[in-house]
């Protein structure tokens, strides 16, 4: 089994005006779909980042695919990397840096889609599915958590590729509790994540509590403010969300830097708040992980396998976070069906992870859905494990045509949250941190 | 694919008089040969410890594995050893215990057996060499050290059994540099590790010495006492072999205890003297690996998949030591084709190894090996990863049941160093640590 074609194709998605500290979503996310087919007609697929940025990371990585063995996972890895061994990677702080448009993880990102086509190419040929490839599932489902937005009206896309806006704006507590109803009960999810920094944190304060008050203390609550907040901010939000993030949840990257969610975590456990620190923005390669630790800066660290450098990292990210005693959750970006079963995989394959996994599933549509069969499928929350090779999903040859010419209409070729808050909300807005 | 039958083959292997902190090897090493057989007829191999302890681990498994799908590795490993994930572990030292005899690691050398096994089948049913299988090699040849044992004179064996005695008594520095020369030889090994804590440490630093005058800088040297020096003794051995151990080498458990090899490493610094210490008696199992970073008392970590819970869990210490800014070696101990095999996978496929495996093997001979075409071949002091699926190793059935007549001739089922050491040497003799 030799690997004689690369495909990529770059395509672009609908996506609704969501908010986060980086700024506005624009009216589509930039994806890009992977294939790899090998001499005996195997064809093994991945999704990962959109754009020009990884395109020429992985058209970069071309020489070293074409004509190799999927098995040779190792040998590819340095070859992508340039580095000798598996990496403990450096520093690659995404304070500034929205994911995929980060120059120091490329080499990891790019690796990772060549390293998850390939594993769906040995999922194929042996005819199993992909996390029992790597080791065996250590669950046959995977949980998600609800993923919140505060949003402007309007669903994704423009023109002939507008989508239908299921959740209408959702700019305060009210509305945001309208929005998880709604999710919920399409999906199932059991834990609930709110992506904060948007809205003045007492406004946010007030929405986690109206979350708690209406799915009361069985749904786990955590919020995200990507570092919008300084010291001080995020202790007052500690302080007042000492209940309501308690039992399950957790406050991811309230602050920047390790040395500041050192001093958030050390002060609130001096006054009896162990609400636990989640990241994956100070924390975002191996070298960051025993950093972390020994300030106790973070106790959950957010996995990815699109920049983590693929699925055996994930599971090797796993590991070590039980032998520190941390925990381990994972971290998404607008997606579609290929990297949700990834995503799942490689969860089922990581015996230690302690949270429902992130998803921006809900936010796209089944217009843009590139698997065979439509979107897939959640249960109380949950992604099953395909009865199925590989990563259990096969390419729709015409949506992902169509996801091709939504490419080439649209004009950019890289994600600016900060240029579409400017477009549509404010014309000089910056992202500034903190911003409270 | 359904694991239908577990085969157990309770070997004895004739064993050289061969000397160590423990006591005194006897004339037979206890191994058993695992085989594992599919509903289509393949056969999975591994090699692990041997004697009652190992066997009923094993036996108690068997309904954990028949029925079983090979794959499914993640589950077997909960199941063997009850833990809900991969297991941090707990402490378990090897202080006063063989390795092999240590009921807190029972699980994960008992899984290891069977996973490796397992790991030989997905092999041979894929088509691809087991380094390939778990993510692919790093190298093609993996390099071991030459490992010297003070002894006395006599082969392995006794009776029908006795084996030739190609090294003679080595009881003086200059029989040791006798031996290596015979062993580099034969093997051509490009690093030097020798057993100490065996005569006083004068004469052991002696056949340091005379050791590097013979080789040169070039043959990077290692001393491995077992813990029988105290702190005091570790210094002055550390401060006497500052140049000798420098370039490559190290100083392997000189003292017992974490705190005891912190505090050698702290003064030897201090002194200027950077000889990195290693161990797999105080770290066993990766929740000792964080807590002897942490203290500095380790710097290089000894892997062995047959204790560490197998071959993904020793690519998981390596990725782990890479992270963590450690070295990683590998510990064996007498052992056949089999596990040379298995060990020489795993290090092909773990990118962060550091130094040139340990291996017994010179010490087993052909009469006793159970892998078909005889003794592994060594070039260089390498064993080059074969082109053949699985372990690229298969069983001698003949070969197998002389091990099993063996093993039933001799009275003893586990290994008992101290025991030797008051039959043959001193009726009087105990393990008393530290020894000087």
């Amino acid at each position: 089994m030799i690997i004689k074609e690369l495909k990529l194709h770059p395509i672009a998605i609908a996506d609704p005006p969501l908010r986060s500290s980086y700024g506005l979503h624009a009216p589509f996310a930039l994806r890009t779909i992977v294939e790899l087919v090998t001499t005996d007609g195997l064809t093994g697929i991945s999704e990962t980042y959109g754009g020009d940025g990884p395109l020429a990371g992985l058209e970069a990585a071309r020489a070293q695919i074409i004509g190799k063995d999927p098995f040779q996972l190792s040998r590819l890895y340095r070859n992508v990397s340039g580095a000798a061994t598996n990496g403990a990677g450096g520093d690659r702080t995404q304070t500034y840096l929205v994911p995929g448009e980060n120059p120091l993880d490329q080499a990891s990102r790019t690796f990772a889609a060549l390293e998850i086509a390939s594993l769906d190419l040995i999922g194929k040929a042996v005819g199993k599915p992909v996390c029992d490839v790597i080791g065996g599932r250590a669950r046959d489902e995977v949980g998600f958590s609800a993923y919140l937005f505060y949003k402007h009206g309007g669903g994704g896309g423009v023109g002939d590729d507008a989508r239908e806006d299921e959740y209408g704006e959702v700019l305060t507590p009210e509305a945001t509790v309208r929005e998880t109803k709604q999710m919920i009960a399409q999906y199932g999810f059991r834990e609930i994540k709110l992506k904060g920094g948007v809205l003045d944190p007492d406004t946010e304060v007030a929405t986690i509590r109206a979350l708690r008050q209406e799915f009361g203390a069985t749904y786990p609550l955590r919020i995200d403010p990507n570092c919008a907040w300084s010291v001080e901010t995020s202790l007052r939000v500690g302080r007042a969300l000492k209940e309501e993030l308690s039992g399950g949840g957790y406050l991811e990257d309230p602050c920047a830097s390790l040395e500041g969610m050192a001093q958030v975590r050390r002060t609130l456990m001096a006054e009896g708040i162990d609400t636990p620190l989640a990241s994956n923005v100070a924390v975002t390669c191996f070298a960051d992980v025993p950093a972390a630790q020994k300030l106790d800066a973070v106790q959950i660290v957010l996995s990815d396998p699109h920049y983590w450098g693929g699925m055996r990292q994930v599971q090797s990210l796993s590991h070590l976070c039980e032998v520190l005693g941390m925990g381990l959750s994972m971290h998404s970006n607008s997606h579609l069906g290929v990297s949700l079963m990834a995503m799942t995989h490689v969860a089922a394959a990581s015996p230690h992870l302690t949270f429902a996994c992130d998803t921006h599933y809900p936010w796209q549509t089944a217009q843009d859905e590139v698997v065979t069969g439509g979107r897939i499928k959640f249960s109380n929350g949950a992604v099953r494990i395909p009865d199925k090779p590989g990563l259990g999903v096969e390419l729709d040859y015409d949506q992902v045509a169509r996801g091709r010419e939504r490419y080439q209409k649209i004009p950019f070729r890289k994600r600016d949250d900060e240029a579409e808050m400017r477009k549509h909300v404010d014309p000089n807005w910056k992202r500034v941190l903190p911003r409270w």
